[in-house]
């Protein structure tokens, strides 16, 4: 079951995207098309995703005696952000789709993918700088360190890495955007510097566990729910923490012709299936529950740290376990 | 000769170039790669430009009565916003050389150069804010102004345009930063509002002068001294403006053929050639020197009015004719 909490701000977050995203030349219309305000004619349709982040930056300003209004633009730069880095990421990784759709870059090329990428990273500090100064340098603090993360994932394609690397890669490529979530939504409400600190646990193993979890979902996700075939991550020779956790867990023959397989240009159906025994005889899918597990659980506890009603907790928690639990 | 005042700001500029990419991560060599402070192996050397926007920030400032120090940030803050650009317009047109030196996406791939051109613009923006809320603002519109310029340029690849198209085209993604240059340095110093509209006024004409030249330069520069071949800019297709005069100025006759030889994939040396006569017949050349003329002599007159002493002003009217008559 979806948490009511991702329906609280979403009127009002998408109001203020469509407000940030009002420009009218034709890169406009590219941002407005990825976001999921509008089709690629322009017409206006209902594409948002969860909207995720900016909720957990309203919600932790709002519980934490803020004004929703004075956080929304901080809130609208952080998605903005988020859908900056995805459109750069899907030239990055040639993805076709996103989220169902097709990827900018395959409807206006590369170049303008890279023009519209860069124009609605400008539109978000410009937002977050609406908000002050602190809350733009948060901001940019957290997208420097996604874009490292993003820099560190590509190396990772070269050779394979320890499991203790990927949550490293993790916690900067995704961690840092929520990290920064909870901490706009503290900035926003003026928490002290000792609250802000727990906020980055929360947001910290919140990342681990949404990751690990998106993970998973990517290897045994139910594909009429992701819309992602079985084995999709194996299929794109995706070194997420499973593959890395096979690799670590694996004997010395697993380990080279696992080595072997993701060496190649493109896997063939016998390779996939090969990997996906693998995965299953090693237990890694458990191994991998167990961690969203870990992680989802030490956000809930450090939930406890900070200055939240009772309520607000008990809410915050519940988000936090639908993430870790979540289908899609 | 070029002028002194390019050295006088050179080493502090440098200095704060180094400290704003200090950073650690195999991206930040990168970004002093691409900025000229390193080379390829992170070895020190001395490849940067001509550092003629933050030049041009700090000149404002001092010489509006601002320090120099207060200033700085976002000088940097424009240098780095210039360097992402360029990162990001080479991996668009696959240029493989800047400045002499393997383009960034030639020496690390194309999704390792999206990140860094993407790491280079966080920086820059955290530089200029700084300098405060104000200098990160002008920096960002500066920015969105720039990017909606490369995304015309980009289409200008599908049709001819007139000459009135390609100069609005330029006051995007040229102009913005020039003006932003001006604009930064008021701003720093204080600037009312209608010294930084006269500011803006002497930047959108630097803007156009230095453009103009630059694309004169690319099809007729002196190949010893720009490191291109005569034609350079036929030969890539490139429909800059002195291209856009010979298709306004030009018979339908003309007109037609210069269209089917820029429709092609590549162009032979006979279609080269035949351009460059075209060039030349119609006086595109001495055209185009007028024109460089004409916003050079605007915006030296625009000096004038804003509130610099007598000797800055000729000092920046200097600079302006050296932009309009340089040679590379």
């Amino acid at each position: 079951m979806i948490p009511t909490l991702l329906d609280r701000y979403r009127r009002p977050i998408e109001d203020a995207l469509r407000y940030a995203l009002r420009g009218e030349t034709r890169l406009d219309e590219i941002l407005r098309y990825h976001i999921g305000l509008t089709d690629q004619e322009g017409a206006p349709t209902a594409f948002l995703g969860k909207l995720l982040r900016p909720t957990l930056t309203l919600f932790t300003a709002e519980e934490l005696g803020g004004r929703v209004e004075d956080a929304m633009s901080s809130a609208v730069g952080l998605e903005l952000v988020h859908g900056f880095s995805l459109i750069h990421d899907d030239v990055q990784d040639r993805d076709a789709t996103r989220r169902g759709r097709p990827a900018v870059w395959t409807l206006w090329g590369v170049p303008e993918a890279i023009n519209a990428g860069d124009l609605m990273y400008t539109v978000a500090v410009r937002s977050a700088l609406d908000a002050g100064a602190e809350a733009a340098r948060i901001l940019l603090d957290a997208t420097a360190e996604m874009i490292e993360g993003q820099s560190i994932d590509l190396a990772f394609e070269q050779r394979f890495v320890k499991p203790d690397e990927v949550l490293a890669m993790v916690d900067r490529k995704t961690g840092a955007l929520f990290r920064c979530a909870f901490e706009l939504g503290g900035c926003c409400a003026g928490a002290v510097a000792g609250v802000q600190e727990q906020l980055r646990v929360i947001g910290r193993n919140v990342g681990r566990a949404f990751q690990i979890q998106d993970d998973l979902l990517g290897i045994w996700g139910n594909g009429e729910v992701t819309g992602k075939p079985i084995g999709s991550d194996v299929r794109r020779r995706k070194k997420s923490y499973p593959v890395a956790l096979a690799h670590a867990r694996g004997s010395d023959e697993d380990r080279e012709r696992l080595e072997r397989i993701y060496a190649r240009e493109a896997m063939d159906e016998s390779d996939v299936a090969w990997t996906l025994a693998l995965l299953d005889r090693l237990g890694v899918r458990d191994e991998g529950r167990d961690a969203v597990r870990t992680y989802a659980n030490a956000a809930r506890e450090s939930v406890e740290a900070v200055p939240f009603s009772p309520e607000a907790r008990e809410t915050l928690r519940g988000l936090i376990e639908y993430l870790a639990r979540r289908e899609k």
